[in-house]
């Protein structure tokens, strides 16, 4: 366990990819003599390591930069996303060290043993690793607890109350966290990826579900309930189309991939991808057009409501790879600009980018590194 | 000027409506010898006064609660949202000692020149007031900037970028903040009212027009341009009506008191109340029971998308006096329900109260308490 301000430390040094002894100084409210111990204690802890010497601004003395020693922890993450399951292993800096599959079984006991099997192949090789394992974050589609333990309730893997942190724990002997996959994606976006610097965003994504997540002054907003950010359940259109939660309307029936496909699929145009949808569209296939439009609109509208609520600093939207670059992406857009308080459209920056293969893995791990690194969101 | 640690003193005992020294200390992480030399200062500076002697839990020694001195601070509110204008005093404690009415200009220079020369009328017989008083908080219908002092934009003023703050400022010589209306009433119910213990919650103001404001964390959240909580411009109808912002459908155009009003004189109701509409729904009249049910089933959808996006710990409804006791109070309970993710409906209380001729001038003191007790939102 570090301390708060090692955490601290750490936290501003990966915010601001680097700071000397000085800006870290300030950073932290110390005198640099101070700060000065600590830093010495977390480079022999092999947490820091020294970089290339800078010149500060109008400072004569260059100084020395502080960064995150890329070997100095590790985090396993697994995703429940996708058949096979994917684990990975990944350093201080989210980088991805090994990979290794194992079967998704929807019984919780027999899925904790398979993550537990995997476990030596995904270490193999990896002896330095292994002895600075912190702990292992797991990832999953549906509604997870203030204490990231339980899974409340997964219509996906149909689950209800399943302590499955602590089940893993059992059987791997990790640390474990679990967290819903827009969140651990959202996570994972500010400490390693496009939200580094961003105190206040919000994740949207995109895929054979809809989720989101919220990130409010550097703190992952979860909610109540662990619910803040389900917008694939907000009504979009009263009396709509039946969704499986009960309820009519919902974003998820109309704009998921999955509701895309089933409205191709009622309109009978014979075709087994987004990607033929859109090449339709492109040709003039006025049901094509349609089911995008009807698609692209919601989703947009949804993003503005969340425009309208939150006024985040940064939109970003992780989509599936080539999803949004048709009219799909054209009409998610205009449909925020058209439904944005004019005066305040188009000043929201909107940022959209494909999830490979690595994304929720890395997502997944990034959840052990969050806790490692900033103790629990709500303290 | 409070040190943060004095902030954060006055702020706890607030939360907690009184604390013993041993409680303070643990909140404070600091040691009960230390925490003492600092409480006696503050007594002696009085802000703080030793209350009645309480036991604590299996704890021998009795123990002196310590409390905020109502008179130990003042504030004045300045509220823009009635003609005439108002202006009140306010204490520690959210009371309010004094009242002033002046004439509210839309012209910003003459506003302030009507808001000094009040201020005689409102402090006269209040010398010990006048003595501690620390600043003024304006509250208006409009975007605020994120420094609390430049009005970005109102329609009900007609302003765009006017510097209100400064002018103020300049002309009574006090420290001004002002703030939306929405947000001014939700840092009022965190700071005196019936949100004082929660960090997270969101408040709904509905009455001409509609507002919302979120506390998340125990801050106020501004958003980016300072519009989070405009939910009376979400779209909930697509090709809705014409609204006076330029967009179709907003929830202002369905919901908001101008709107409902407005429809009962499209449809030739003859009538100049909300009360005499419900009245009129009551006795069966289809246009009455049409345009409160489409007007309640809109603002509980709005809520219900908020309960989606952030899963607040409570929703505070503030509406006019009795507008909340007929149909349109019923639909729009009925409308959060109904759009709320099944399971998890029901299980965010909502709470509504009315708003009196004291709510907007207290709301608009609580801004200048707020930045006094725990200092600027966005550090």
């Amino acid at each position: 366990m570090l301390s708060s301000l090692q955490r601290q430390i750490l936290g501003a040094i990966n915010s601001a990819a680097g700071l000397s002894r000085t800006e870290l100084a300030q950073v932290c409210g110390m005198s640099k003599a101070a700060i000065g111990g600590v830093v010495r204690e977390m480079i022999d802890a092999g947490y820091l390591h020294e970089s290339e010497t800078v010149n500060g601004p109008g400072q004569g003395r260059p100084s020395v930069r502080l960064m995150l020693r890329p070997e100095g922890a590790y985090f396993i993450g697994v995703s429940l996303l996708q058949t096979p399951a994917q684990m990975a292993l990944i350093n201080l800096q989210g980088e991805i060290i090994a990979r290794a599959g194992f079967t998704l079984s929807r019984e919780p006991e027999a899925l904790a043993q398979n993550i537990a099997h995997a476990l030596p192949d995904l270490l193999e090789g990896h002896t330095d690793a292994a002895a600075r394992l912190i702990g292992m974050g797991v990832t999953l589609s549906g509604f997870i607890d203030e204490n990231q333990s339980t899974c409340v309730q997964s219509a996906l893997l149909g689950w209800r109350d399943v302590p499955l942190a602590s089940l893993v724990a059992a059987a791997t002997g990790l640390e474990v966290f679990i967290e819903n996959d827009a969140k651990a994606l959202a996570v994972s976006e500010k400490r390693f990826g496009q939200a580094r610097d961003l105190d206040t965003f919000t994740l949207v994504s995109h895929g054979a579900g809809i989720g989101s997540a919220h990130f409010i002054a550097g703190r992952l907003h979860r909610g109540l309930h662990g619910g803040a950010g389900e917008i694939a359940h907000c009504t979009l259109e009263l009396n709509g189309t039946p969704c499986r939660c009960g309820k009519r309307g919902c974003l998820d029936t109309i704009a998921s991939l999955n509701a895309i496909m089933e409205m191709a699929r009622e309109e009978n145009l014979g075709l087994s991808s987004l990607a033929e949808l859109e090449q339709l569209a492109s040709g003039g296939s006025a049901a094509a057009i349609r089911i995008l439009h009807r698609a692209g609109t919601a989703l947009g509208l949804a993003i503005a409501q969340l425009i309208q609520i939150l006024d985040p600093s940064l939109i970003l939207i992780a989509h599936q790879a080539g999803a949004f670059g048709g009219l799909l992406g054209t009409v998610v857009q205009q449909s925020i600009e058209t439904n944005v308080l004019p005066g305040f459209a188009g000043l929201t920056p909107v940022r959209t980018f494909p999830i490979d293969e690595d994304t929720w893995v890395r997502a997944a791990a990034s959840i052990a590194a969050h806790r490692f690194l900033d103790g629990p969101d709500n303290p």
